[in-house]
Formats: C-alpha cells, sequence, structure tokens
C-alpha cells in the first residue's frame, strides 16, 4: 500500500529526502533537496510537506529545511546506538580525561565503521571522525579491530576490495590487510599510524557484549610520534573491560546479584544509581515519573 | 499521494509504529506494536517491513522489533539537537568534572523541555531525566529558564493548565508559577527544590543564541540539602557564557576573525582545532577525507 508507481516505497523516497542533508550541508533548499534527492520539484515538495507535517524535517525562516528535533528524539530510543553510547559514556569520560586526546566509540555499521560517541579537546591532534560518521573498515584503528573479529563473509568482501588509499599509509594491498588482521586478532588491538593523516595515529580495542562477542570498538586518536603506545593500549583495555561489564550486568535479568540497577530502563539508560533505581520502581514509573519522560506527545 | 484511505498519510502510520518504541520498551513484538499503536496486525506487519527495508526499525533473533541505527544516523544530522550538544560538550563536560553531580542541556519543543545531554556519575543524586526524554516546563528548572524567556502564547499556555503536581513541591498554582517566572527572568537562574523528587535540587541557567535570544538551558541536578546554591549558579553562568559565546563564533561567517574554524561543518561538528580545520579544507574534503565520512553508504 505504501508503493507507488515506480516500485519504490513512498517512505524510500522520503529517505532519499532526508539523506539529501549531509553534515556540511544541514540546511537546503527546495530546488537543492529535488537535485541532491534526484526526484522532480512537485514531487520532493509533497513529501517534504508530508515530512514536515510529521516533525522529521523543520522548515527555517530562510525557507531552508533542516532534519527535525523529532528525528533525535526517535534515534534516543535505539538501544544500538543510544542504548551502547549511554553505557559506555563513564568509562569513555574517564578514560577522555586521563588522555586528553580524542576519545571514540565505533560499531561495524553496512561494511563501514560508525561512530557513536567521539569526546574532544581543543588542542586535540586532527582527527576525521564525526558523530554519525563512516570510515572504511581497512582505514582506521576501530575498523580494523572490528574487521578483525567479524564473520568471514564481511572480512572476504572487505579484502576483495577495492582498498582505497587515504594517505601513502593507508592499508591498499590485501595480502598486507590479511596479515594485519591477523595481527590485530592476536594481540587484541590495533594501531593505525597515519592512515587517515599523516600527524594522527589511531589505537583501537575490542568491547565485547553479554555473549563475549566484539560489539564494538574504543579508541583513542593521538598523535603519530615517537611516544610508546602501549601505555595507550593499556588505558583503553581498562576503558573496555569496564563498557564489557556494564554491558553484561545491563543484559542480566534484573533479579541476578550481579545485575545494574534500572530494570527495563537499562538497556538505554544509564545514570547514577539512585536515578535508575527510581526510574525501575513500578509505582515511580505510574506516581511520581512524569508520562513524557518516557514517550513524546502526540 | 502518500495519503491512504483514513485521510493519515502512509509516514504517519509509519511514526505511530516508531512512536510505540519506548524508553521502557525497546523490544517490542509485531503484536505489541499493533496493540501499542491502534494499527491492525496485518497493517502494521505491511508497515513494519518498508520500515525495515530502510533499516529505520531492525528485527532480532528473537523476532523483536527495535528502532534502527540508521534512524540515530540520520539524526546525527540535525541541527538542532546533535549540532547544539556538539557545540555544548566541552563546556558540559568541564563543568561536569567540577560538580561531579548530573549536569544536564535542555530546548524548549512542543510545550516541554526536552533533554539533549545528561552527564551523571555513579553516585550523583536521584534524577528523573533520559537523553531524548521531556519534563514538564513548569515542574523542572530547565523548564523555569525556558518558560520565563518564551513567547507570550507559550507561557499564557502552560499557564492556562493543569499544572500537574509531581511532588507536594511542584508549583501548581498559575499566579505562584507567574511571580516565579517573574523572578528567574529578574535574576536569571531558576531553582527546584524537591519538583520532581524531594531529594533532588534541579539549578538551570539559559543559554542564548548568536541573536541573544534564549535556545537552551544548562542545568545540574544536586541534593536538596542545606548548602547555598549560588556557588553553582555561578559556575552554571560560566558555562552558559562558554556555550553561548560557541554559538556566536559558530553562527558568524567563516571569514570573521571570531567565527571559529569549521567551514559549514560548524553547525554540526564541534572537535580539536586542527580536526576543524582539516574537515573544513577543501582539497581535505576531496582528497583525504573518505566519502563516507559525511554519507551513509546508499
Amino acid at each position: 500500500m505504501a508503493r507507488a508507481s515506480a516500485g519504490r516505497s513512498t517512505l524510500s523516497r522520503q529517505l532519499q529526502l532526508l539523506d539529501a542533508f549531509t553534515v556540511d550541508a544541514p540546511f537546503l533548499t527546495l530546488s537543492e533537496l529535488a537535485r541532491r534527492s534526484g526526484l522532480p520539484v512537485g514531487t520532493a515538495h509533497a513529501l517534504l510537506a508530508d515530512l514536515a507535517e510529521q516533525g522529521l524535517v523543520e522548515r527555517g525562516t530562510d525557507r531552508t529545511y533542516r532534519l527535525g528535533v523529532r528525528l533525535w528524539e526517535l534515534a534516543c530510543r535505539t538501544p544500538g546506538a543510544l542504548g551502547l553510547r549511554e553505557i559506555a559514556m563513564p568509562h569513555l569520560q574517564e578514560v577522555h580525561a586521563l588522555l586528553g586526546q580524542h576519545v571514540q566509540l565505533g560499531i561495524l555499521s553496512g561494511g563501514d565503521v560508525l561512530f557513536l560517541e567521539r569526546l574532544s579537546s581543543r588542542d586535540a591532534v586532527v582527527n576525521a571522525t564525526i558523530i554519525g560518521g563512516r570510515l572504511p573498515l581497512h582505514a582506521s584503528a576501530a575498523g580494523l579491530v572490528l574487521l578483525a573479529d567479524a564473520d568471514a563473509a564481511t572480512r572476504d568482501e572487505v579484502l576483495a576490495g577495492p582498498l582505497r588509499s587515504i594517505t601513502d599509509a593507508t592499508i591498499a594491498d590485501a595480502a598486507e590487510l590479511r596479515r594485519e588482521l591477523h595481527r590485530v586478532r592476536a594481540q587484541g588491538f590495533a594501531v593505525a599510524d597515519g592512515y587517515i593523516h599523516p600527524s594522527a595515529r589511531g589505537i583501537a580495542v575490542p568491547i565485547t557484549g553479554a555473549a563475549g562477542e566484539t560489539v564494538a570498538s574504543v579508541g583513542a586518536v593521538v598523535p603519530n610520534d615517537e611516544d610508546p603506545w602501549m601505555p595507550l593500549v593499556d588505558a583503553l583495555r581498562s576503558t573496555a573491560a569496564g563498557i564489557s561489564g556494564a554491558l553484561r550486568s545491563a543484559a542480566l535479568p534484573q533479579s541476578h546479584p550481579e545485575a545494574s540497577p534500572g530494570g527495563r530502563y537499562r538497556t538505554l539508560v544509564n545514570s547514577s544509581q539512585e536515578s535508575m533505581q527510581f526510574l525501575a520502581a513500578p509505582a515511580n514509573r505510574r506516581a511520581n515519573a512524569p508520562e513524557r519522560v518516557r514517550a513524546a506527545p502526540r
């Protein structure tokens, strides 16, 4: 019922419009949206009216469109993104305070590494990572860690290439990448010296989920200099152990002695112990916690 | 063209399904989704297939659905949410390290305060705030700050009630709320003692945008005790001044001497100085920065 005559659903064409917004072009006019999405102006206009009515896009006073806050609000209930980030956050803040450089959290997504969080500081080294941005698996430390533990099909697809070079240091040869993945798997961390920018070194280690499987990577981007990297690897390992433990505690039944507090909230929220107990208590959910803490108004 | 016979668009019914996921119910079966959204099971099934094909929902091995990571990825290009959070983040981290209690960033949205960020620590006081969650304007310090500076129509609507009590301390009387808003506007900060939980005190101050208008609020949730709150207000004011200044710098033309670096990226990204220069350089955008840093693969 949602199919148009061309055989593509209305939703897929609305997503073409939403995808037209990029990090360096967050404000677009109707004609820019039509051009970027490849849709006729009239079609784009009708689809945008529907998207605007639902709050998924917003129209500015200058007649440009931008992605709407409702999209972000919905996204805050995504366990695989905000939930993982919430559980990781206190650990990321701790290691960020220790290192003072970029610290970032990434997951495997559609053949790339997708970054869920990045904590930076003004004077940190150059880094291409953007929250919600992607990097190729073969060209980043986070990607190497995730690829080393990925299933054979994903590994084979990346190894089949093309392996695009970003700098002279990026691994662009399949045999070399295979050896590097073997090394990363054996040692449990990846170091990427100048793969994306000559001045930057990426270091990353895996985070494991409730069943011991690799679900994400935590890494740092630091200057590509002569400093030994093992102290950084050790710090990141300790961070990853903390996050992995917290993921296990959040997945345990609430009755388990090692379960973190917060009941069903544990998948998406990570606040103080008292807050989690407050949110989880059925009496508070009904009597105290405002309805709208949990759901957007309709 | 996207209208069904009932006069509601396909998208609006797909959003009914997405809205069925809440913070305490992030994983739902088809029948739960149909029940919560009020749609017939067959309709829900067809709409979910379309949503799943586009990555907006994901299906787990246990046959439950959850919101998809693609939704979060799109949301990361929302200037009014992630952009504001990115610019505020270094300042939030600084005041969070100083206070050690919950620090949070909220905006006015649909007659509520909507929280974009919350930094907590394990031992912090009880707090109902959730990232992406909402609180009533009259019942939170952030809400009072935003309401005090809101347009007359928004203020009148809230003052017309109902003013729901969450605890005995919540302001539930319109005349009292009017006096409190006057006080907040005059002094430039709000203190909410036990409005949501008897043990918690909320303190919030306004953040101003490029034109000096109130665009957000930064606040802390601390124990509701005998401690003087002015040191906290002063710390938050300093944080708000930093964020307000960064918002102004991000809105200036790149050629302006006080503009922050990063070109068009400044609206959504806030990384180190070198990173922003790297992202903004046209040569790097073409030659160095991987295509997929900016756009999801199709």
